[in-house]
């Protein structure tokens, strides 16, 4: 049976309940994430077998999070430890037209030292048939860059089909990298590109606007540099405030452009990991339905992941499958 | 001093906190509710006299169950006990898309070893006026149904009014009687028809739409068929999503139709026992005012228990009156 | 450094957890305010220097909320100390159609027993440029009117300005003074006028409707009977639901009249002290812009309370701004 | 079917949780009592008909306290609503040499308002057997003590056995009357005296050690003085620290001298209300054991009480007997 | 590598915060245990290999139980589904002299429909070594018995060593076999007795006492009956109260007699569990010390669960083997 | 008046709630401590004025972190701010034989970037009497190490007392300075010694015994090798388990040797900051009494930590003198 791999930091997220800020608080929830292991876990409720790759901390916290993925059914064996503490984020949740905070505590974690003499990536690609990486890895360090394109290099030896999602967030390119070349560099490896406007300009230094004729011009261009890439899928956010969002997602397959309905998320419980959702989503559509299919369930799984809290995805096929038949009126299930 | 009579099961209800899942929790709350036994706690609150006929387990579960009960003035002298465990139900709260689920695990709990032999009715429909019951215990078990029916024979006989919601699940019904004629059976000795389009097309094999002229035909034919019902009350939920639903209802009662306006319920807090709180509210209403303010109450009363966590309805008369004289604002009462 | 001095009781809030109501909780959560503390801590939150004046209890609760206040850093030094409690109020917290509901146990609090002689205005005072009072503080008890006229008459004489939030609670004035005459006396000292049209015709005896026309006329003919007053700001909220408002404000600056646009509150968290969120956003805002960005200031500031739990709005000037300059969409801040 | 009928004040308990203090809190939890009600529910639980008198505040909190008493039995029929608030008390639990503290807001509350012309007895006292007061109650306020006098003066006509437990604490009695001359007064209708030698000492002007011998000679004296009282009994509290007690008791009644054997109460769960399920006890128990198994009664089901959170006690017969016959290991009941 | 096997019931447990009864609560934390499974996972815990065979519930409850054995590396792939509900059971946590109370709902559980047919015995034991149950899984149904005992025949065949652990509760052995018989059939397939003076008296019909004469008569006696037994180890629990026990442990290994010393357990935090805990230890002793070490370490991790909530044993092999090595002061670990 | 002056790192606490381990939680509880700033908390409490002196994360962390020490009364304007995160540990609390386990997130903490040009000696020492450090700031970092000597170096000119605790953790040493000699360097510039034979032993390369008589030689030995050292102090723990321990201490200054009675802590609420609590006392008590009696407050606000949850000491001055008065059992304050 074929297996998905996934690659990336665990986090611990802290959060006080409800609305509440730390300075009104003495308790935090506490979760784990992370965007590749967001995905890994989705793709896990989806049915699908999903190895997660990462650098753990050597502690009762890191034993936790390997346990948090495990129960999961993620697979944790390739996990190496480390005696850095786990990295951590904390979380204020907003509301209406108070925005989320977000606090790292990550830059000396125990993924920060990952290299690849670490990671046997032979063993670690042993059966499996996809590989889903973001741009939050090589961001982070340069080890966690080498690292993953050795895996890379490896997957594209072995005809994976390999997904990015390139996340480009300029406060975390620290380490002395050139965020551009880098992400280029990566991206010659993959196949299928989860991003939007944004990405494709900073990747390919152009002025796209958000419209749909600039997004299949933007991603013909981008195909175009990077030829390994085949499709690209963009989900797009339109934000109310912090506690409503609606949804869509359009793409461009090589040969046509597609488009989703929105979707009305008029009472947000979580919106962390909802990109991840979106990208699990669709490396289990693409493996199961058409383009089209695999696209609006990717969006369905989206709309979804804002119903949990925490990080992950809980939802399984048949619930997503309901959103996209239509039932979005939330009758009970008994 | 009149009094109002339930008799059904009472369960305990099991949800973790907010909109988490099982899989994600280690805490849950807990509440007591059952269709019957919710409509008879909301009585109670509106100050009527209310007495509650069950079966529940001897052990500190049951216990904690009939104080529950008794905290809300609601008399528990007629209940019996068995060594059997109360029924349960767990809760998983959706929202926005997301649906509620929930899983039972009632089919061998200390009511479905209720048996005629074990209650009273003599004793227990001394001073009561009204009976109210529901399509839920004729479905549990063989024993409900003919405890039931002795009592509805011993109140026709009192002449007592009796209210019937028949909440057709079809899930329910497994230990052999056909759930059509079983409804049919005991819905000959009731006066009240709590119940919408689909009921009446369950029990007259009819196709009627939900459009006011099928409702109002509908329960012409209803009341032909079983003509010891005298007036069809139906409440019409529109829901957006899971958080948000719209309440209506409409009537027949031999002579006019009438029909309310939407409530519009825009933040829900917990929709389990909604339905309870119309025909709690209708009980109440058809004794106090004429049929189109009962209605009218009844809509409210629902509409109100939307914003109630657990499975009661805690508002008084005052609160529901407030709704029905438009003060839908929410301005703060000090 | 210039320093705001606020004067008022200081109430400890105990309520339920979510939309509970006390019958079906054995938890509460605490929290403390008051409508002049409220504005302190917004202030201080603001990065303004504050002090509170105010007479607390002599036990581990009066401890607790002066570590309250000490918290935000609002100075303290001039509470005084008394061995009777202090004040409660309990609420329960609505949502959607039905309201909030406030029992409060103030009567025979510490502050109950301020007297004139148990604050020295002429060292609280020092170096403060302006004073905040409302109307609940005279309509608690007579030593609170005879203290406050006691510091009004200073700060008036020192040149303070001093801000009014009138508050005008008819339940609350017991102790046999006339509430209009009392206001009208203490208003005397007064520059800045925080109330809307209830308030005027409460003290002018006057009939205004809601329209902005009436709300000219109405400042204009306050100004003329109060003539230290210069300037009338008024706060609209729109409710839909307890659940969902809309806030705006317009204002008379004796030359002027501006209004705001809606601000749309979607999803209410906490909707207390929001008027004191106003307030305290107006006094902040006159010291450092011009009146009309000044009162879009308030009134971003009131809408981002309703989003925070408990009596205080935590937001600091950067928020408040960015609400301002249109960022409502709640985009994450990392 | 005999009645006990108890009176006095209702007071809400609100306490952080475990041993934080209230300064590092922002929850409470909640429970209801005060000394004559939480030997009303300790009767109820050991299966006693029982009937409390008290004047409670008419909002959600005093519906609060009353659903609080019902859900154990307890008959509220004859309690009267005020508008004032309810006492409320504030507790931080100590542990090892760290005291709780407690702090009183009841001075002003509902049940200060209660007088004579509040209580009809004639109707209370209807069908009661046994009277059970304490001295809190006229130590609070000049109505409590003639609202009481006037229930004992017909208690006594009507030949109920009055139990009193004199609680001396001299912080209370502030209202002008003396409290030796006001409960001498009292006493005088009672017949089983629950106090000590301190009591004993207070009332008399004596000054008696803790010894057996001087225990038994002040019965004597005080039976002497107070013929109406037949018996007296004494708990005696050897605290090793505020987490580990032992507590036994011994008695006089007027024959012999009995005491019991220490209960060693290791790890305390929550002190409150220990007094009282002795006294709850001692009235159950001389219902329907000899005077020395009654007084083993008392005393076990005291050390029980300081196995439960809160004010009550919530052993049942079964439960203080299985004490009572020495097993003390704590094995389970499946 | 070796694996084990164990076989039973997944119980979800359901108990109030602390000491909390239900009837003072409404929240309950959740575990999942039963004897057996809790073998699985402190063992699990130590690092061993573990599998476990049961039939859960078909719903979310399943699930979840599922991933709690998942989160701690116990393999699930041989448990089956049922439609029926997971078997449940509700605990109230006494103290000093209150006993802790269970109350089961798990007569119609999912695993009451277990069947030989069920389970793949052959596929399930391939590569285990050793197979521990215990007598609460044949006194629970028919199709229990039957299922392990074919269990039992093929571990038998094929040399993997069996411990039993007997667990006589004549309140289970309601369908109709005779316990004594039942345990007698089953235990000639075993290899390792883990019981003690009451379990050996019940399958002898023996009257031992329990002194170590006894227990080494008792012995020699159990294995002369049944000859595949050739060891027998016994925990002595010596209760002071509910929160005070001391644990020792004694053996018989054919050869020699030893014992250990007490251990004493001065602040229970939770007994449920700590037979289990010392099966488990017992178990991976005997794999890797003398038969001594062994009983020494199944002690020593009994002692340990007793300071961890829920069912489970979450101590390692280092932290067993601190106790071991007389490390009992509880310093800190950093 | 004078001022106390702290120097050190501040640190986030989270420990899931009771004795849970982070495994099976989901929540957790947050304090802020770290050693010098639970001295400067304590001393705050006993109402002498301290300020801390720190490095703190810039973010909503760190801004909940100086309202923590504000909520107390200690001064906090001489904190610098970081862009680094706040150091964080992590606690799983042990019971009976089970360790408490701590793990660290500090070593890229915003402390761990202090440098002597970032805090202004001059201002912050001015109208400062005693200065307190610890050994574990020159452990943390270089920068620690220089800043506060520093510091001491200025405050021995000033003629400030300088209590040290050495604590010496040979874990926390990595950068590369001999612990031994760096100790000693900042030693020559402190007065009263809080540490033990194991301190003296490794500053002096010794080998004293726990004796009286070894203590007095040690300290002697001591004040002999660093001449500025005055008076040693030293505190004696003897754990039975991790929830039971007994506290003493001993002295020598200079004239003669004194020592306390164990103070017996038979129910351990926190054990975290107990020894802070002892500094503290003694910093207190050496301000205020004979060293005896110093010692015996130190011992005293030792012991009472013990029951608090968290870091800090929250115990008065009255609450210490009681202990030492000999009311160690416990009773109510009311």
């Amino acid at each position: 049976m074929s297996q998905i791999v996934t690659f990336g930091e665990v986090l611990m997220r802290l959060s006080p309940l409800g609305n509440k800020k730390f300075m009104q608080s003495n308790r935090l929830e506490f979760y784990f994430g992370g965007t590749e292991v967001n995905v890994a876990i989705s793709i896990a409720n989806f049915g699908g077998k999903v190895k997660h790759i990462s650098c753990i901390s050597d502690d009762f916290v890191g034993d936790t999070a390997i346990s948090y993925l495990r129960k999961f059914g993620v697979k944790t064996a390739s996990i190496v430890r480390s005696n850095r503490p786990l990295g951590v984020y904390f979380l204020e949740v907003g509301a209406v037209m108070r925005p989320s905070s977000i606090s790292y505590n990550r830059s000396h974690s125990s993924f920060s030292e990952i290299k690849p003499s670490m990671v046997d990536w032979e063993t670690s690609l042993k059966q499996c048939t996809w590989f889903h990486w973001t741009g939050i890895t090589p961001a982070l360090c340069e080890g966690g860059y080498h690292t993953l394109k050795e895996g890379l290099v490896l997957a594209q030896q072995k005809g994976l089909k390999v997904s990015v999602d390139p996340t480009y967030r300029s406060g975390l390119w620290k380490y002395g990298t050139h965020p551009k070349e880098t992400l280029s560099d990566l991206i010659n490896y993959s196949t299928i590109f989860i991003g939007g406007i944004n990405e494709i300009n900073e990747l390919l230094d152009t002025n796209f606007s958000y419209s749909n004729e600039d997004f299949i011009e933007a991603s013909k261009q981008l195909i175009n540099k990077f030829p390994t890439i085949k499709k690209t899928f963009d989900k797009i956010r339109t934000p109310i405030n912090a506690s409503w969002h609606k949804i869509r997602s359009r793409m461009w397959n090589g040969k046509e452009f597609r488009e989703t309905e929105d979707l009305d998320i008029t009472h947000i419980v979580d919106r962390i990991g909802t990109g991840d959702a979106f990208a699990a989503g669709l490396i289990y559509g693409l493996q199961n339905f058409d383009d089209y299919k695999a696209m609006q369930f990717a969006a369905a799984a989206s709309a979804l992941k804002h119903t949990y809290e925490g990080d992950v995805n809980f939802s399984n096929v048949n619930e997503v499958m309901n959103i996209l038949e239509g039932n979005t009126s939330g009758r009970f299930n008994r």
